[in-house]
């Protein structure tokens, strides 16, 4: 399988490399540490736009001429980034109308990075012209291998541009101003707009916005990036014909920009991931990372553009040392979903700038180090695992994932100011990684008649506030074809511009679900109330943050509040329709009682292969080609474990392609790895 | 009794009602809807500008012709809006000088409601162009019931219109500039004023403000928006003369305009309440506001414009739907004290919008619904209880309730961070509704000689930091004449310009409650001081936020602090002159030792008719009209209740009007209501 | 000795007077109570600008001129300041350009103090004029005891003003702007200037800033400012030559200039201290104040030109007043430590103004108040204690304070947010005040072969972030010949420009202490680590916020971590190097263990005289001077304790100067004070 930008063999290994920080001496030395880690690609030039243009017009390459010649000679292949993430000192100061302004108002300095206007001409002409100068130079330099477009899309900007943008932006959505007004409701608060002009960025107001113009606002900034990303890669592509494009996505607690609409535009799909927890729960968002990449890139291969080396940045500010083995078993995580490599910011810590404290491969400490080490040792690895690059991976349940929804309901005034979205597609993802079940991520159908692609038996709808009539129509199809979906609350409430769908929530749902929701009843912080269940069923504990007046029309009760103004009312239900059966939940339920209520709904997929043969902690994520299974085992866990390899679904005769030993009898270390090879059971 | 701007019988019943913002078949059912819940009034065209001036100067009336004959045809009256709280579209970028400014600069832009600066000419002119517009085409209409004008005035600005019409303000109050200077202390801090336009706003600054300025910004801001009312009011009685005229109140957390001031301009006193707690203190919210509004109407007649049907919205930012029955007691809460009319905002939920979450009479799930069931009912009892309509309330005690002294105690450099006026004068007012007291608001005197105008035996006076000299005389009058005083902490502290009176707190206030305080001594947050009371009193518990150092000067101990640097000092004194007693409270006491405390100064509150019969949780509020006596119930409980009708101080032979059953005996179901009808005992 | 600007003989006792504020009467009255309270220095004039000069170029200076001439008539010494730290009302509209412009491009208005850009010439010029002719009116005042230049500088600005200046500051320390690339770490993120003018202030920007620009800045404005001052002081010497010239630093919780480059350009060093805390911690606070200040002082003279006389205002806005006793103690601590006086903020407490709740020497109660007696009492007190006044202040240990430290670690993106400066240095001051030794300051040394200029036998080092070679080669001397060092974590780590020192931590200072540090590991804001110490060594509880991975490297382990991912390495370890000895101190530990590590460092910190004799929370200060001591002792608990003269290292005949009293056998009382001067001990 060619793949545009993934390595002709093996895997991608390596991490942003910025000699032009350092001495002539450290970038020899960097050559030799490259080659005892096993470094393959190097991605170069993401952040030296005021090195290669130090004034408008005037090149200098020669530096990057003798990185690139320096990574060929090493055998390390280059990503070879436009640099136009980081307009250079003179920029701001030749066009201050491309600094982008705040919704205050405020227009923003030179001084950091990313300080741009994605919608200022100059900027957009600036950016084609360095994309071009460099695709000139280096568009047949041998260690090329992929264009770096960019880096993690995602500066907002409000200025005067911008409202033009949005304005043609609108314009090619609604076609007519009515049309606008009608979709935004400005009938109410005095908002009906008479002519274009007069629709602004949501700019600074004086109380509540519109919602509606808020989310168009987000899908247009979308849009927008796209559109720069794709200038710059039609000009790569036109000066340097068969060089793959990519740009990497920024992910974590924001979601910038859509990346369903943005795939088909990349040659490779491409993500930086950084966990802010530690433990067991940086596992989990590194396998929820991995899978959404994989989703986005259509299940083609794609890239963990980059991670960091030694240390985990929690959400509180603290970093945290990550422990021996973690960096390995991340590394792993990501390409056993997929991933065509591993790879890193940065190949060697900064001494200076606002990310002198960022982990490098070869950290401050120098090559002298546990962090250096555990990255030699991975790169040696690396090589063994080649086998399993181009094998499918196999997975038992879908989750469904919109940005849009996620957008909506970062809003200021909604039914409640405790409302999720994140928190509500991890619990899903979560929940279904600790039962052993690899996930896909599937987007809503934006287009009528689309299908909804998934074949999973099970499919987890947490909190799809927006859903077109073509997202309802493609889940009513899934399960009448005999599938099972799990919808929680929030769902099915509005259109897709955010109107509410009035006769009751669910709303376009409801004859799906078999249910009609009076009222919302949101719940305090510390609040909870307790869920009864039919003797013999899975308890549910307490729902907690969110609570529902629900009626049954058509559905069955599976639980219901046990106390409260809801008492005696349905919490979670349950419709057959066609072949399948549709589930809702209408209150937050704690990990173990959803993850019991996925049992309940789809048994198999607590009895997919390994389900059961593993010890919670370890990971497990199998891949299968022409016959051979990969099973990735993942130890978690600060104990050693001995490998069922039954359980894990193959066939005894099976070895260990990191330690090189046979499967049968192998104990995982604490903390350890092994991927077996093998053949399938059935 | 006539009352502009009320029903000519029974009450006013309904809410916004905003057709706009659906199709027509919507507005066909809320033609009978309408009528099924007895709905009398709606309050039309508050957010419309934009429809009805689609651009300036341009008018489109057509489809509130037809709103108007359709309420019209179907019994309901209306209350005519201008819509000048939320300018067009276009009214912006037309005259971008007439958007708000922030204090720290930022001109906001259209996105939202309420963006315009009150002081800005082109804003004046807009308004009362479009007012006389509506006049003259709706003055006649036979639904027209009220002009509405704006609504809920409250936005700010900085800008330089505002420093212009600041400048003019002071000079009409202050007439010269030493006179300015001396008020503001402007000799701190190199202040003083050389020329009046050195005078701004109080924009964003250094440091800490000076209070004053402050302070008068804040009552120049409150005479500004009542200039653009009477603007309006005085085009709308030009065109359309004996159509009363209105504007509601915001109320809440804030207080934007001195309700004191402006009642005098409204031929109604119209008021908006949300409380933003659930339960009791949701009624003690209510029962706060409605007597807060029932005393800016000087005891006329008064109407609750909005509340919200089926929703709390929580301080937290949470919603909580009304529990059963809750939305009619609040309602009843609102018309025992006074009010006209129980209305809403708004008729039905919006779809879209930044208020798409906010309650409706028909909610999203339609008519099919608790909420509108009980709408219903509640509009179907309304006219039963019309009789009532006219009587005089029967109060007990009055709270002292000064926004100026609110204004000024929300600043930023006051001996203590904890200080809370809102708290202070909610606890007076609760503590009092505990004890079954209905209270009346008293405002002070801001001219010499006039009086404070307080019947009641009892006055409570919390927090009066800004004292006249006239208020100070009005007190003492009223204790001398036979008046218990019970005054709090920060009472009497300071001039009307905010500056401290020296000598020893409490100011103005020293000589009639006989006591010295020399120093301050607030508490922590957690803190508190045990208070020492002689046997057989009752307990007083501990003090927390405040303490004081007390000297005796005329007045006798009643309590002391048993412990910390003030140990053995007087906590709380009285002190006897003329025929009254005044009593000073120098720490924050508990709920329940305030209540002791007020049972002890004045044995008549807990004694009154009813204090005593009922149980906690159920309210009482009596009228009298004619030698007929109406006494309201509401059980606020979660149990059933018998009543005894000779304790809630009727003779025998009173019936219920809401159940239409003779009173005696009667049972009060959990959450329920009863208007009992008969003759007074005494 | 003679020394600019202190008094002849005794102290300076007083405060700020701002007679302008008050009616005559007042003023009058004011004359009387200073005698009464033996007030010998008033500060006169700081904030009265728009007095003195109410418009542009006009002077009135009548009535500045009773106040000096009454203050001469009552032998009140004057410290005259030029009142530029707060412009009058007419500059602002004048000099729009002059006024302060924040990150974010606000640019602020008149309406409090201190609201000016330092850079901007309108203001130099404006800030000369005034000084000028200050002095020339009073520059032979027979009142005028000493200049007091502006007030607390401290005002930012972003301007082009300043821009403009910090280019030129930049030019200047850098020379070449290469070089400026290379200090800056430009390469990082596309930052590599071309042009100094593409430099601008650290303004509102995209994302993270450069933290080496952050620190320049803060350098460059502690610089601006001093020219400020020094533009001023030039004024004055040369318009009233040999009057002493000051001006009173702000410091708490930042410090907004660096002392140690000031206090060569003051006649005296002067300080204003406000503890935000009460009891015990407001006693080590001032401790610290005070001993600052001597440090910055040289050991020359210094004084304490403001502090709070009744309140203290606690860091969560609540005020306090102070206990009784404790005003006295304040100011004997200042004294004890080399302060020349006890002065004020302010007089009288103001009436009105933004700080009307700020404490006076009379309070708003006027003279019949605690506060004014105790004042009286103390101003009393002093003139027994001027022998003490000249004496050498004995000092055990020196802790290392850098300013650029603290602004360097108070950047957003540092390995922890818990990190904090400040705490760190006021801890290892606390140990050692509470083991009874006092303490000096030590500046870090900023220039190549400036000694360190520590005698005493112990000095700690935390946080040394910022070292350059020049200090750590300092730092190895003072080890070399005998001294006892003990180093915290974060030390060594960067060089001047904030650049990582490679190779592993502790950077700079690896060598002298033995060790090597791989890796960072901060704990989270609950978290610790148990340390485990071998068997007859002092316990040290658990470090908490930090931690690190430590590898000796000639250094012997002294206690090690006893869990988690460092279980079993080193976590403080001690180094002997030439004649002494360096430890390193890998985490935080709790104040006792600190106490105990030092103790276990330098045993003769704890075996100083008197340390044991008095017990906790009594504080003793000892000076010396031709053979005679005198011994300060502060007794800050709430019991009597007996003194032990030989424990407190006095020979026999030693008498108290407070009570006049024998020192053999005294009492001294709960809060009480005595001085005892006699003959030492050894």
């Amino acid at each position: 399988m060619t793949v545009p930008g993934a390595p002709e063999t093996g895997y991608w290994y390596g991490g942003d490399y910025n000699p032009e920080q350092w001495p002539e001496e450290v970038r020899r030395e960097d050559m030799a540490l490259m080659r005892r880690a096993g470094v393959t690609l190097a991605t170069v030039g993401v952040f030296s736009w005021s090195l290669l243009e130090p004034e408008e017009g005037r090149y200098d390459f020669g530096w990057l001429d003798r990185v690139l010649d320096d990574l060929h000679a090493n055998g390390v292949r280059a990503a070879l980034a436009t640099p136009t993430a980081s307009p250079p000192p003179w920029f701001g100061p030749a066009y201050p109308d491309a600094l982008p302004v705040t919704a205050d108002g405020v227009r923003l300095t030179h001084g950091s990075r990313d300080t741009y206007c994605v919608c200022a001409p100059a900027y957009a002409v600036a950016s084609r012209r360095i994309a071009r100068a460099l695709a000139a130079r280096y568009g047949r330099h041998p260690a090329l291998a992929l264009w770096h477009v960019h880096n993690e899309y995602g500066t907002w900007c409000h200025c005067d541009h911008v409202a033009r943008a949005f304005r043609t932006w609108l314009r090619d959505r609604y076609g007519a101003l009515a049309a606008l007004n009608e979709a935004w409701t400005t009938a109410f608060w005095s908002q009906r707009y008479a002519d274009w002009d007069q629709i602004q960025p949501p700019r600074a107001t004086q109380y509540l916005p519109n919602p509606a113009h808020r989310l168009d606002f987000r899908r247009f900034l979308s849009d927008a990036m796209l559109g720069h990303y794709r200038a710059q890669r039609d000009v790569l592509r036109a000066a340097a014909p068969g060089v793959p494009v990519t740009t990497n996505f920024a992910y974590g607690g924001w979601v910038p920009v859509d990346p369903w609409t943005w795939a088909e535009h990349l040659d490779l799909v491409a993500v930086d991931h950084y966990p802010d927890e530690t433990g067991l729960a940086a596992a989990e968002q590194t396998a929820f990372a991995a899978d959404l990449a994989r989703s986005w890139a259509g299940r083609r291969p794609w890239l963990l553009m980059e991670q960091a080396a030694g240390v985990t940045y929690t959400a509180g500010g603290r970093t945290r040392p990550k422990a021996a083995g973690e960096l390995t078993r991340h590394s792993l995580a990501h390409l056993a979903r997929g991933s065509r490599g591993a790879m890193f910011f940065q190949w060697r810590a900064s001494r200076g700038g606002a990310e002198q404290w960022h982990a490098g491969m070869v950290p401050h400490a120098g090559p002298d180090s546990r962090v250096f080490r555990e990255v030699c040792a991975l790169g040696g690895l690396l090589p063994r695992l080649a086998a399993a690059r181009d094998a499918d991976v196999a997975t038992g349940a879908a989750v469904l994932w919109d940005p849009e929804c996620w957008w909506a309901l970062d809003a200021p005034s909604l039914p409640s100011s405790g409302i999720d979205y994140l928190a509500a597609v991890r619990q899903a993802h979560r929940v279904l990684w600790r039962a052993g079940c690899t996930v896909d991520f599937a987007a809503p159908v934006r287009e009528e008649g689309r299908p909804l692609g998934v074949s999973a038996p099970l499919l987890v709808v947490p909190a799809l506030y927006l859903a077109s009539d073509a997202t309802a129509r493609a889940l009513t199809e899934y399960v009448a074809a005999g599938g099972t979906l799990v919808a929680g609350y929030l769902s099915g409430v509005a259109d897709t511009f955010g109107r509410v769908r009035t006769g009751g929530y669910p709303g376009a749902l409801r004859d799906l679900l078999g249910v009609r929701v009076e009222e919302f009843h949101p719940l305090g912080p510390e609040e909870s109330v307790p869920l009864a269940v039919d003797a013999g069923r899975p308890e549910l504990g307490a729902g907690s943050d969110w609570s529902e007046r629900v009626h049954l029309a058509g559905a069955e009760a599976v639980a219901g509040y046990a106390a409260g103004p809801l008492a005696g009312l349905p919490a979670v239900t349950r419709h057959r329709h066609g072949a399948g059966t549709a589930w809702y939940v209408s209150t937050r339920l704690s990990d173990d009682a959803f993850g019991r209520l996925l049992g309940l709904a789809a048994p198999h997929v607590a009895g997919a292969p390994g389900a059961g043969a593993v010890p919670a902690g370890v990971e497990v994520v199998r891949r299968h080609r022409d016959g051979t299974a990969w099973v990735f085992v993942l130890n978690h866990t600060e104990a050693a474990h001995r490998l069922d390899v039954e359980g894990l679904g193959l066939r005894r005769g099976a070895r260990d392609l990191v330690s090189g030993a046979p499967a049968e009898g192998l104990r995982l270390a604490a903390g350890g790895v092994a991927v077996l090879e093998g053949r399938p059971l059935a």
